[in-house]
């Protein structure tokens, strides 16, 4: 052992999915978008003016702010921009979650939550969805010390309706309540029209998923002002800069292309419905998606065994060997051609 | 009182020096390059396939790891990249400062140090510099729960002698010692050559001050793959994709433009002899600087005066009203041009 051994912080990290670096694979494991982002973005990126980062990059943000507000109802001191969501998360985590009492959320769920609250010493209790996988609201009025509910939640794909958030929004009147949105452009609906009404909530939002900009690391709490201050207060205490120029142009330019953005949400729902509707003709049974991924099951199909075979034919999926969730995969919606390419490999297994 | 309001947060965070949106100022106060990035990374961004965006930036590094060893004698598993090196500092508490005793630093040095204590709850102590504004290596000698020692420190300017450096390593091998190397690459020596030796030793440099990029946020860490492998889980238990596509690919340009690099520097250091010489002719005594800014005084000059009055002529440099530095003003090393300016403008004050 070393001497200075007792020093060190010993974390159990999330494992994030892999990331193969071989060509021609079907990567359908970290639901990326399938499409390209706007050619906005391009042009952006190739008219930027790189002298410029010799700068730091402005900590404002007010182009980005205002793309953001061309979507939605907010002002900028109800904006908070992190480096990715999960960025966003981890600092809601530490600002908001100062308890006695548990963090409440689903035993089901983005396995993020519980990491981070170990990493910040923060109680939780992992509250169980029911048999169909769903969130039940009234799991969530008891006493707690703060709640997050992944809406649509992940791995399972399904989004609580608006008026659930509300009930436990309603019943949570003296704790910070998080809805993590990262999939809510897929056909949820999003809790930022309760804003208003609730000064608990905090919506956060990605880049990564509907914009097709995982690689720059964007993502935003909207929330009333008195919480993006407490945010940009810890977030100041941690990176002032967390946010890099071109990730800035990027995203801004992302954001103002509305159009584009409904049109890759829709061929994504689209290419959705057709790719369970083929699964079903296979036995497969998936839960109601409303994200850019489906969670589907096989009484007939070991999912460990579909998950092996698959990945030997380059088509690379997300299985969780988790208690409940064992006989599931995660996989993301490609493009027409990919989720072929899927169901064509599905179809060479299950005979 | 809001009913929440008991589970938020509150902290004291770092302010940095201010960011004026305005044209035509001269702006010396947060120790960016003068100088663009090198051409390799304009090259870089606009050759950059965007749409290689939609996907998660990867979390090897390769490419920018390998320009790394171009001028580092390290292995790829001996460096830790991250979002700026504030990210990797704030990591670096996180992951190395865990003991009961407390972390040293100097009395003047960089005031993120004791605000990253406060967010992690970690004890520590600030070891006061001589009265030449030196650091005394005896001073850390005693028993404690880790050092960090920004070298050169700020904002003093002054580097301390790698010999300095490897006896506070000898005499503290049971804790970790993290070496702050924003400022080394204008005159200083980094204690990158000790690593082999010292299997406790942290080194922190970043891009954001030779290599001129500030605005793409990239800090490294080079440490024995052990303290690598620990701060790896600790960035993995907070976000998975730290740093975005965009900011590795002109890191690892720049990186590679070794030429450029050292050009920069050197004249860099070169206008920073004139501009002392040119400020001493006008009664300013000024620290012996080693890196890309001086700290200056004059006995017949009140230093807030003197920044109030060049803020007014569009001429900003960075004044701490604190106790022992509150006769000095902290002013980055700009072009020959922006030295001009400021030597005119003090000119004009002193009269």
């Amino acid at each position: 052992m070393k001497l200075w051994e007792d020093k060190i912080r010993q974390v159990v990290p999330y494992v994030p999915g892999e990331q193969p670096q071989i060509k021609n694979i079907v990567k359908l494991n970290t639901n990326e978008c399938p499409y390209p982002p706007s050619p906005m973005v391009e042009k952006a990126i190739r008219e930027y003016n790189t002298a410029e980062l010799r700068k730091y990059p402005s900590f404002v943000c007010r182009e980005l702010k205002a793309a953001l507000r061309k979507t939605y109802p907010v002002t900028d001191d109800m904006l908070f921009l992190g480096n990715g969501s999960d960025e966003v998360l981890a600092l809601c985590f530490m600002t908001f979650f100062n308890s006695d009492k548990p963090v409440l959320f689903p035993d089901i769920t983005y396995s993020f939550y519980d990491v981070w609250c170990d990493l910040y010493n923060i109680k939780y209790k992992r509250v169980p969805v029911n048999e169909k996988f769903e969130i039940t609201p009234e799991d969530y009025f008891g006493e707690n010390g703060g709640i997050v509910i992944a809406n649509p939640n992940a791995p399972t794909s399904i989004c609580m309706p608006l008026e659930s958030i509300e009930r436990i929004l309603q019943n949570n009147r003296n704790v910070i309540v998080i809805v993590d949105e990262a999939y809510i452009d897929f056909g949820g609906e999003s809790a930022v029209s309760l804003l208003d009404k609730y000064d608990n909530l905090v919506v956060v939002q990605t880049f990564s998923k509907s914009r097709a900009l995982a690689g720059i690391r964007v993502g935003y709490a909207m929330a009333g002002k008195e919480l993006v201050d407490a945010l940009e207060a810890v977030k100041n205490s941690f990176n002032s800069y967390t946010l890099n120029s071109l990730s800035q142009t990027a995203a801004a330019a992302a954001a103002n292309d509305v159009e584009y953005w409904e049109d890759c949400r829709k061929k994504i729902m689209a290419t959705r419905s057709r790719m369970i509707k083929e699964l079903s003709e296979l036995g497969f049974e998936t839960l109601p998606s409303s994200a850019n991924f489906i969670f589907t099951t096989n009484k007939n199909v070991k999912a460990a065994e579909l998950f092996e075979f698959l990945r030997s034919k380059g088509v690379i999926v997300r299985y969780f060997n988790k208690p409940r969730i064992s006989e599931y995969l995660r996989i993301t919606v490609g493009t027409d051609g990919e989720v072929d390419r899927l169901v064509e490999e599905v179809k060479n297994f299950v005979g």
